[in-house]
This record gives structure tokens, C-alpha cells and sequence, in this order.
């Protein structure tokens, strides 16, 4: 393969100060240090994660000015000098976590996302709202080839982070698994998660046409929370006891705390969203007594990557995207802050 | 062996509604069903759970008129027709579990404390707190020939609690435990078990006595909160970056949330007291970024009773007890009342 | 309903010495004791295990004279006095394990299949080759309302032991397993269990039938032994490196050890059949650079048997079976043991 | 901190051909490479290991010319271009484990020894018998200052291989553990870290000497396999059943057959030595019947090291070793061929 030609100038969406204006306007392409890679990103799945990084609403400075994203797919087309296990041509996903120190007792042990140096895209690093972006070349996706990547590219955060999810609730198949929030856009990657992973999946969402989405997605049971009396009580009634495993994608207090009522004893309730300011509330008395866990889960690591890679090239799970230009970018972050975001917009950085 | 004279009454303490007198009084022998055994309880032990049982302050009816009392220890003296597997003349002991099902998911799966149909002693079985008392023969705890009676009664409940909580941590050896209300009566168990387990053992609690006390049972290092100025920037320190698990002996809603803190990114958070109306409240943003496990733990099942007597029973757990007479009762519980308890109670149901 | 009439006499196949005459004749209808519940056996497998307890050549001794069978669907007719959770009428499973002491430490830790009095149907305990069968009311299976009582019985001990055998592989959803024997009587229903669990599955067997029986039921890629030449290096190449678990259906002591050599590292590979004298040979060269697992996996336990009943009743596992009368059992012994059996017999017991 | 003055050559002992002369003399100073340490080697330990890398007759090619070692402690001297976490100054251990691709899927699980690109020190990368040896920055083990530098050194090897073997246990405090050759130089190592992680400790070997020193490191069962006439019988009767774990360092193959046969139901034997050609033989009918887990232990990783270390720098494992200069380790090997090893020696470089 013949060496591909690197611009000097390319177009991205950066920011100077949070809740500063996004403009979508010619920056420099980067330059890979000595263990990056550089990825000319053809698709950027868009997370809410981006908005509190464009607010700054959360308890951890973002780099100022910013380029964000971190659900980037495309096309490696330059190695640092030190980089092994890549060439030029691959396929490669840039993910929330650009990079970890490697070195320290979390990355020791397989748990780089808790790394106390991680390094964010699309928060502390330039992200994948820009045709070129930087990663670790350790911790960079690998995309097997012949992959769409434009559907893959919400994979590479909402996906693993699901994936992950479910891996934390140390369920075994045949299992009762609750969403909460199934058919959202992280909830509907959770049920077809849950199902390949042999779980019976219970859903907790609002209005029939989620009702039918969600069954479409191999979801089994289906509580309707604008209709239900009594969510708790169906829970436990459709579940004979209670669900084995919750996967609060909602990030309501209020269906945190009904989760740990729901949860059958023994079981595990997965808080996976990170609103600002929340705070998880659970009665001690029901917790013990039923011997409940609550279960903070991250973002996934290299294995945990690799393994949701391969279940949607296998595939077993659908993301429904909607692709838009990388230059209208501002309108959807207004549309998050709507409310309004219907699915997954993922933007061309073509257009 | 001969059997046993059995009498038709006997000395015990009990209470006809919640709040009501505490009565030492004759009341008959009760007779043990076909699966279950007759036990001359010699010594039992006082625990807070005795005083949430007479208030009725739990979400969960006791039953009435009612003898209190789940720590006891005695001798069998009558089985039950279809029991095997004891004879007259074992040591026995009465613990929080009296019977469950043994057929439902929970027992099946061994976790017979979280049975929908347990059968609580001193709540809704009469229990230790009178000369003679009834078990079930699968769940009464087995007590080696030789051991103290009296020093054994503690361990029953608070020994098996303490140990069961320290094992839902699910730590290794070499890592650090912390114990928040470390000196005090389950604090002290929880610190022997803790030691002997192989963990680091951190204390938090209040004064140059409990410190030294601490010290003693081989606590390695002791916050005093009364002097600390950020007790989750020393227990961070002292633990170089977080304690692995954190036993909440103390029931204080304040300290259940720094617990959440100055736990390890991955480690565990373990509730195991029953304050009424309690709520633990983690911030989800810290809870799921650092992965942190909150998790409920009840009391041992059958083979965390034989684990922790067996610890016990090989000298590694010493167990600091005041024996007084049964007919004190009524005065132990005006103690526990207003806060006044200092280590743990024994009764001898002879006096 | 109505109290059955249970009559004094019925017909069974008996012998009354290992290797002796199997005998079609009447023989008394046995009667509960107060712990067991009498069943009206409807259908019952044969299993390879029944052909060890007719020859006697496993090193634990068969009660004599003896009624073999431990695949027994029926209905339950009686009730012994002590007995709780059970009614007339209910549908019941009698499997291998018919009882266990329920007090020991593996009785206590679950693993009721370990206990030293374990109480074998069949073998220690006369079993389902004859219309009325007696059951631990706590260990017989409680098959669900509406079942199909012909399919069922091979799912009792069949079904149970190779789901027992995927969850002591220990493998997470999307890991490879490869079951060696994938098209046999054991090996088909693995195959199931296992697409079911989410794993993906390779097939060792021999010819094109076995192939497409194979396939048909899930199973993502065979190796023909009959025609591969080198079935080591074929599963390594279509795994990427090696199964992460293995199931041991055949028991050649070849294909045990082959096993050891294509299974991934940090895998684990299940013996689960009963070959009589056969011993497993692992080079501990490999085995401790790759960091093997070789594990034993006998029968399920309780909570085992609700799960796989659980699966099958879900519609996940088809069993194919071929019925005949109770009355033929002898020429099906002699088919077993000239190896001309193909699929699973079933006998009815009123013919 | 001044720069060390490095020189060009250096004292080593090295090996042209397998099974060649041991050469004692000047060799060059090795360079560090951009991802590599170069550690001044003060001490290093003697390893039966070292001896089969000489004669080559394990199924793995080692590096010719060869220096060997892989239990060096020292001090760190120079950085390659790329390290980041290390300084002069630091204290550095060169362990078997030198390097790995960090890459593949083992490495990405935290199993880096399992790594198929793994880097062997002594072995497949010049190790620690000379006084300056480089390795991977990111695997060398972090000696706390102050530690003594001689007695760490077999720490560095045959510590971290038992500490790692008995985690490969899976055991829980208060289990039985049996150490198959408990007094010699990993024996003696695992019984103080099985003591340290508060296991019950029995160990079979020969001798009243071994006897005597074994119950000096904390054991508290011996079994003289000289003396007794039934070994199995004697384990399980001193464990009441059988241990639950058995390390087996002792390699001899009836060894390991007989701990299969005196591990408890549900236990686990570990295989942890390398003896070339050996072959680790289970009769089936009992590891399934006991359902025994048979797993193979190599080193240990990263995390595994950092903990091993910490159980030496707190004192709990007391590592006796005779001091004797490199120049004579030809010496040294002609003893280990010969069987005449008693204890631990470690070489001081400059000698």
C-alpha cells in the first residue's frame, strides 16, 4: 500500500471555553507521538457524554480549546515510531479511552479505564470530530476488515459500555435481566447484548412504539412505566422473585432507587450512566436483607473492546444510525440539550 | 448418656407487644416439632437486633407474645422424631436463622438467610432468651465438645455477621480492609476476623482507648475521627490509594457515604448493620467511575457459621463479653436504649 | 383431585446380580418413607450409566437385587409424612442423585452431588425401570405443568450433566467451546445447551450425517476426526488459538489428551463422562505454561436441575428420542453394549 | 542523582551450545532498547529452571549464546528512550517474565506469562548471572527502597511462582492447603505465603529435620512420606476430608496422582513445576465423582509480582539463602544436576 497523503489542515468541530460557540472550521491535523497512531476518522457516532464534555458540567476539567468525540471508525495512515502491531491501511476505532498509563495497579490488573492518568478522547485529548484524530496505539479498536463503519462507530463507545455493563451484573444464561430505559439508544444496544449473551430480557420503557421496538430486538417482557401501577410489582411478578440483574440506563434517581426494589435477593443493580450531580439512593434495611449489589460500571476495556467488537461482526447486534455531516454538529448538541435525540446520529467528517 | 430431666417450666424474659414489658418469668418448656431440636440454652448474647425486635421498628412484624435472644448456646437435649445427624448430649447453637424452607431458589442456592419464609429466632421464634429453646436440626450451629459456652454466644450472631460481611467483600489476602466503627462490639470481631483472613486491617473510630484497643486485637492503622481533619484524605493515604474493602460496622448515614470515597477504584463497599429508615447514598459520577461494588450482607448461611466457629474454636477470634444474670435483661436493653453499651452481653439463663 | 389408586403390584425390570438376567415382571409397588414423595413413572431414558450398574464394573457396589433407570418423568401419586411443597398431581423427575444427607459440607456448600451418603437412583436406590418410584421430596425435580413427559426424561440426567459440564467451564458469552463427541446422545444436547448459553460451538465427531445433525442444531464449525489430519491443529485454527473451553463427551483417553492440547490458554477442559478404569494424561509442560484447567464434572445439583428443566422448557433444546415399552429393555442393554445405539431411548412403562 | 559511569564489559557467566561450558569472563554491557531498563544485578538467585536451560531439554528453544538467571535484584542505571515511571536510582528486579507483546489477548486479560511472544529472562533474553542485564521496562519487577537485596532475589522467581500457584488455588481463608514437598526451597516458600494468606498449612516431605523446619515456618500438619504408611489416608484424616487445595512442588508424577486422590471434593490441585516429559495422570471416575479441579500454575504476572513482593518487604516471608560469588555458579549447576541443593543460593555479582 502505497503511503496515504496527510494533510496539513483538515475540518473539525472545536471549542475554546465550555458552553463556548462549536465551530466547525479548518484546524491542524495532528501529529502521532512516539506510541500513537494516526487515524483518519470517516465516521463519529455523537454521545451525550460529548455535551456535559462541551458544558463542563461534571466533576473533571476538559482540555480547553476541544475537539470532541470518542465513537470515531477509520482508517490508519500513520504510525509513531515506537508502534508495533499496526500498519498503515487498518482498520481502527478511537474510543472514550485514548490512553493509559500502563503502568499503575489499575492498568496492572485489566482495569485501564480506571487508570488514575486515562487519557479521554474527545475530553482530555482531541477528539473524533475532526477527519484526523491521535490514539494510543495499545488502546485503539481494532476494526476487523470489511467492517461498516459508520454503524460500528456507536459501537464503540454506547456498545462497550453496555457490553461492559452486563459483564459487571455477573449474570449466567437464562437469567432475568431489567433495562431500565430498553429501548433508548444505549438501551437498545443492552437488549440485543443481553440476548446473545443467552439472558431473558425484561424491559422498562414508555409508550407502545418502544414496546414494539423493543420486542423487535428479542426483548421478552415489556413494562410499559406510562401504564404500570406498579412497576416494582410487575417486575418481581414477570420475573417469578425479581430480575437477577438491572441495567439503569435511565438515570433517574427516582428508577435507580426502584431498581434496588426490583432486584431479586442476591442479585446486582448496574448503574452505567453518568449524570452530573446524582446520587444513587438505596434503603439499607431491603439491601441487606435481600443481600443486593450495587455496581458502579465504566467504560470497557481492551478485552471488553475487543469482545463487543465481535459481537456485532458476528452480527448479533443492530445499531440504528442516522449519518448526517460532521459540519452540522452544533444543531444536534442543541437537539441533546432538547431532549430531542431520537437513535443515534453519527456524522460523516466528509461533509 | 441418660437422658435428660427435662421440666415441664422454665426461667425466661418475655414481652407480650412491641414496647411492652420485658418479663422474667415462669413459661413453659416448648416442645421441638419433628425436624427439630430441644436445646438447654446455658449462655445466650445481647445484640441490637434484640432491641429493634421488642420496638417492632423494622419493616417486618414480629411475632407475639415473644421471647427475644438469637445468640445462644447449650446443650441438645431432645430431638425432634425425623431428625438425624445429633444427638442428646451435642453442643448447640441458636443463631438469627432458626429454619427456612430448604426448598426455594435461595436455599437451594445456599443462600438460605434471603428465604421468603425464614424463620427468625427471637423475632418469629421464640428464642435464646429463656432456659429452654427449639432449633432446627439443619440450621442450629454445630459447637465442638470443649468450647466456653459463655465466649462462644457473641460469635453466634455478630461473629458470623462480621465474617460473612468480610467474605461479601471478596478480598485477598495482603489487601487492606478498612472497618469504620472498628473498636466497638462488632467492630473488635470484625478486626480478629479481618487479621486472621490474611487483610491489612485499617480501624476508624473515636479515642486513644479504642485505639489501643484496636492496636491490640492487631489492627495495623487507626484513624481517630475525632482528630482526623479529612478522614477520607488519611484512610486514601494510609492505604496508598484507597482501601480494597470497607466494612460498615457503624450505621451512620455520614459514614456509609465517605465509605463510598475512600474506597479503592474496584473495590468493595459492604452494609451489614440494620439501622431502621436508614438510607445509603453514593454520587453515581464517583461511584461509576471508580467501579466501586456496594454491596448488602445478612447473616451467614450454614457453612459461614461453621467457617466462622471454626476460627473460633482455633483460637484466633477472642471475644470480650460481661456475663450478668437473664433476670437482668430488662436492664440491658434500658443500656443498648440510650447508647450506654460497652462490649458485648452475655446472659446465663440460670440467674 | 381425587386420591390415585397405587396398586400393590406393577410391572419393572429387575436383576438380582450384576451381569445376571434382566428381568420384565412384577415386583411390589415400593412405599414412601416419611422424607419421599411415590411417583407414577410415565417415561424413563436409558443411559449408558445403566449399563455400569448392571455390570458393577465402577468402583462403588449396586444394591441388589436392583432396579435400574434414573431418567424418570411422571406424576406424583403419594406423599410421605414429613413431606412439604409437593401435592398429588404434581409432575416430578426422578434423577440420578435420589437423596443426599443435606448436613455435610458439600450438602451445605450446594454441591449435594459430592455428599459421601449421596443415594443413587438406579444404583443405590431402585430407580425408574418400573411404574412407581420413590424420590427425596427434596431433590426430585419439579417439572412444569404441561411438559411433554417422553422429551423430558433424557433432559433429568442427560440434559442436567452437560449443562453442569458447560457452567463448570466457566466460559462468558461469545467464547468458543468445543464439545468432543458434538453428535452423540450427550454431545447433541450440549450442542444446545451451549448455543443457548451464547457460546460459540465447534463439534468433534466422525462423518457427513454427524456434520449436518451438528449444524442443525447450532453449532458453527466441525471437525470430521474421520477425515481431518490434525484435529489439534484444525481447532486451533478455526477457535484463533485454541477452545476456551472443552467438553468431554467422548471418553477415549486419545481425545481426553488431545483436548488438553487444543484448548486455549487459561482454558478449561470438562471430563464428564464415567468411563470405567479410563484415567485423563495432561503433559504438565503444557498444562502449566498455558495454564490449563482440567475439571471434573459430575451430576448437577438442585438449582443445576431447575435451570436445565428451565431451558428445555423455554422450547431452547429439542431431544430426540425413539420410545419403546419398558418390556424391551433387555435388547436395548445388549444394543448399548455392542455400541449399536444411535439417539435416545426411551421406554414407556406400560408396555 | 549523578549518572552512574556504565562500562563497556562486565563479569557474566555464559554458555555457547547447550550442555556446553560455563564460562565465567568478560562480556559486553548490554544496551538498553527504547522500551528497556538497564539494571546493575547485585544478586541473583539459582533456579532449577537455569539448569534445564543449560541442557535445553525442555520443548522450547532457548537464545545461544546464552547468559542465564531470572531471579536478579538490583539497581537501575539507564533508561531507554521511551521509558516513563523509572529513574536511576531504583531499585529493579529481572524476573522470568521479561517482557511481553502487551498486545495480544492474553496480555490484554492480565496473563502476560501466557503471552505467545513472551520473552524469557535466562532463556530467550540474556538474564541475570552477569553484573549488568536489560529488561522491558514495563514487566521489571519495583523493589521497595531498603529491601535487602540478596534476600529478595529468590523472591523474584520462586516466590512469586508460589504466591501465584496459590492463588491458582482459589482457596478461601481457613481451608486446608497441602504443600507436596513443603521443606525444600519452594516448598518452604509456600508455606509462609499459604500461612500469610491464613490457610491451614500441612506439608509432606521426609525427615525430622524437614519436619522441624517446616513447623517453624507456621505449618501445622507434617506428614513424613518415609514414615507413613498410607499418605493419602493420613491427609484426609488430618483435614476431616481432604484439602482443599494442594500445591504439588514436588514433581514427581506419583506425587501428583496421589494429591488427586487426597484433594477434598471440589478442591483444586495445582501443578506448578516443569519437570520435562512429565505427565500429571487422574483416574476419571474418582476427579469427576469428586468433581477435583487439576490446574496448571506458571509465573506469575505483574500484579501477581507487586503482591508477592509486598508479603517479603512486610516481613511475613523470611527467605534463606547461602551467598557465593558468580564466578562459582558452574560449580552451583553441577550440584542441582546431581540433586545435592539444600536451600536457596544466590550469586553476588561482583564476586
Amino acid at each position: 500500500m502505497s503511503a496515504p497523503v496527510i494533510p496539513k489542515t483538515q475540518k473539525g468541530v472545536i471549542f475554546y471555553k465550555n458552553n463556548g460557540p462549536l465551530e466547525y472550521k479548518d484546524i491542524p491535523v495532528p501529529e502521532p507521538k512516539g506510541n500513537e497512531i494516526l487515524i483518519n476518522i470517516k465516521y463519529s457516532g455523537v454521545c451525550h457524554t460529548d455535551l456535559h464534555a462541551w458544558k463542563g458540567d461534571w466533576p473533571l476539567a476538559t482540555k480547553l480549546p476541544l475537539v470532541g468525540g470518542h465513537e470515531g471508525a477509520g482508517v490508519v495512515v500513520k504510525l509513531g515510531a515506537n508502534v508495533k502491531g499496526w500498519k498503515v491501511g487498518d482498520l481502527a476505532g478511537v474510543k472514550w479511552l485514548n490512553g493509559s498509563c500502563m503502568s499503575c495497579e489499575e492498568c496492572e490488573l485489566s482495569n485501564e479505564s480506571n487508570c488514575p492518568e486515562a487519557d479521554l478522547s474527545g475530553y482530555t485529548h482531541d477528539g473524533s470530530f475532526q477527519e484526523y484524530c491521535t490514539a494510543d496505539a495499545v488502546h485503539a479498536a481494532r476494526i476487523p476488515k470489511g467492517t461498516d463503519l459508520a454503524e460500528v462507530a456507536p459501537v464503540l463507545c454506547a456498545g462497550i459500555t453496555v457490553y461492559k455493563a452486563l459483564k459487571s451484573a455477573e449474570l449466567k444464561a437464562g437469567d432475568w435481566v431489567a433495562i431500565s430505559g430498553a429501548a433508548g439508544g444505549l438501551g437498545s444496544l443492552a437488549t440485543q447484548y443481553a440476548k446473545a449473551m443467552g439472558y431473558r430480557v425484561l424491559g422498562i420503557d414508555g409508550g407502545d412504539e418502544k414496546k414494539d421496538f423493543f420486542l423487535s430486538l428479542g426483548g421478552e417482557v415489556f413494562i410499559d412505566f406510562t401504564k404500570s401501577k406498579d412497576v416494582i410489582a410487575d417486575v418481581l411478578a414477570a420475573t417469578h422473585g425479581g430480575a437477577h440483574g438491572v441495567i439503569n440506563v435511565s438515570v433517574s434517581e427516582g428508577a435507580i432507587t426502584a431498581s434496588t426494589k426490583y432486584c431479586r435477593a442476591n442479585g446486582t443493580v448496574v448503574l452505567v450512566g453518568l449524570p452530573a450531580g446524582a446520587v444513587c439512593k438505596s434503603e439499607v434495611f431491603n439491601q441487606v436483607v435481600k443481600s443486593i449489589h450495587i455496581v458502579g460500571s465504566y467504560v470497557g476495556n481492551r478485552a471488553d473492546t475487543r469482545e463487543a467488537l465481535d459481537f456485532f461482526t458476528r452480527g448479533l447486534i443492530k445499531s440504528p444510525i442516522k449519518v448526517v455531516g460532521l459540519s452540522t454538529l452544533p444543531e444536534i448538541y442543541e437537539k441533546m440539550e432538547k431532549g430531542q435525540i431520537v437513535g443515534r446520529y453519527v456524522v460523516d467528517t466528509t461533509k
